[in-house]
């Protein structure tokens, strides 16, 4: 048995499941920036018709799935596996829109990890047999976040400049063992990584450290190096987390400088923007792989990926208590070509 | 593919993992209750010697956690994925033991139905030859859960009639693809089932649909029905539930008067330890199963056994919002024989 394990952290696909269909719907704010033309759905308001931001997360997500589900031409009743979460206390985001799809159903929590946490358990119950249709989601939004783990909107405190912008979107990707591509090839699970750092407004340095464990073991459990990939993509490091990654990665000897970067980098302009140090939450590196990631695949900008999303474990209540941030990081790799 | 389904939720494992080891810790009032020669570890006092009640749970979770692996006679560094979760906001029980504990790790939420998600994601990883070893873990705490989901203690509110007690404690299960057993053979997962309950006092009722839909769709799927099993035996649906459960099946054709219980029934004897309606928690199946269930299976007192966690995805926002509580169940069956 295990058969399929590489090394300590990595497993490979015997049989990898391909990416069917993948949806994404943003909120305004990220519908106005650079990613603008890749995502499926950009919402006039964050609200969208309901009278909460939370119900609002819900709807964002429940429609996302649909989206996919959609795409495919099938329907929910097609779909064997909802594996979902998002950064809500009892992910309700999650729980409610799940409720509403009627599929059976696993609740994740990885925070802003979620998207690669939901595509590894995707992909090695596809591959292990036990599925045909499988959907991985996730959900983030910017005001049920900060009411959350932050501050009311309503008290306008001045936000820090490491601090990051949640982003309000979902991202949802439906797998099947057999279809064009890309594919879901190999899977690196993080162990959390505690820095020690206990400022809830400086995410990308708590994560950092846990997203530069799981590349390591990534690159020494495959014996590859970082140029073997056209893109490696972390979740939300921002851009304190993605100069970190980048300096103490060289000093591993490991250079970044050439294919790196960080959907939170990447999904708002951060000169026009006013978003400091860059997007953040699930729904980040749902929305931009889902987005923008996928469909480049598709046209061939990018053939080999290593996605990783980072998530920071708090909640308030621990920190409160004098605890520091743990965080983790869970990497997938996604190819155009199945073999190999 | 997909050659291991069975019908529309479930699935039979080709290789069933054996438990190889499992643990439980639980709280003083546990201790006292009509279970406690089963427990491995009955705390004398509920914060085991931290400074809150959270650190408290966490600890217990990791010490379980410990626990399982010593007992195998193995190391962390022996396990390929820990897989847990608890009621907490952002998990926070399993990310810091997880923390402590090093080993890669995906965190759930299921709310008390996370000890048969866990050991459902569990046996699928292991049978589709992804791990070696893997831990399936889950906590909960009264006093954490009190003051998260309900009053701060300090308040002293009554308690309805129908209000369960959470349970203190948690449970361990060690998975291997070879070793004595018993083995988890099939795996039903549930879908979200609401029947507009908004009391959060009254946990039994919003849970028991869930419950009768996941069994309902066990039988139909497998062509069993309950005398099949020594044992059904539901997460935490405590009295009311149970009575729910019972009464509901009746009238759907299924006889559940002779073999069917529930972990919140069994753990707390109702006429001396004012429990009202039962146990509940994660802690709740998890110390049950990984304590009395488990070493009854391995006396012979149990050969069959299928075990039905429960749990209700609300949070106190959005109930707050007019919500109703979402309920959920995920059945695991456990048997002494590996074959058939």
């Amino acid at each position: 048995m295990a058969i399929k394990r590489v090394g300590s952290q990595t497993v490979k696909l015997e049989n990898p499941p391909a990416i069917i269909s993948s949806h994404s719907i943003v909120g305004p704010k990220e519908g106005e920036g650079p990613l603008k033309a890749y995502f499926d759905l950009i919402l006039e308001e964050d609200l969208w018709g309901t009278e909460s931001w939370e119900k609002a997360e819900s709807k964002i997500q429940e429609e996302c799935i649909k989206g996919a589900i959609n795409e495919a031409g099938l329907s929910t009743k097609d779909i064997d596996y909802l594996i979902a979460g998002d950064l809500l206390n009892q992910i309700i985001a999650s729980g409610y829109s799940a409720r509403q799809l009627g599929i059976p159903y696993f609740g994740l929590y990885g925070a802003c990890s979620t998207m690669t946490e939901s595509l590894s358990l995707g992909a090695m119950l596809m591959d292990g047999g036990f599925a045909d249709k499988i959907v991985c989601a996730t959900s983030s939004h910017f005001s049920t976040a900060e009411r959350q783990f932050r501050f009311p909107l309503e008290y306008g405190n001045q936000r820090k400049m490491t601090a990051q912008w949640t982003v309000t979107g979902a991202g949802a990707t439906l797998i099947s063992p057999s279809g064009p591509g890309p594919y879901i090839k190999c899977i690196t699970t993080g162990k959390i990584i505690d820095p020690g750092i206990k400022d809830a407004a400086n995410m990308g340095a708590a994560m950092a450290p846990a997203a530069m464990d799981t590349l390591i073991n990534h690159f020494k459990d495959t014996g590859r190096d970082p140029s073997y990939y056209d893109l490696i993509i972390s979740g939300d490091l921002g851009y304190v987390g993605k100069d970190i990654v980048i300096d103490m990665m060289k000093k591993e000897g490991y250079d970044l400088s050439k294919n790196y970067t960080d959907c939170g980098v990447e999904i708002f302009d951060r000169s026009l923007q006013d978003t400091h140090a860059g997007g953040s939450g699930c729904g980040c590196s749902g929305s931009v792989f889902n987005g923008y990631i996928i469909k480049e695949m598709k046209k061939g900008k990018f053939n080999k990926v290593l996605l990783m999303s980072t998530g920071a474990l708090h909640s308030t209540l621990i920190t409160q208590q004098g605890e520091s941030i743990p965080g983790i990081a869970h990497a997938v790799v996604i190819e155009n070509k199945r073999e190999g």
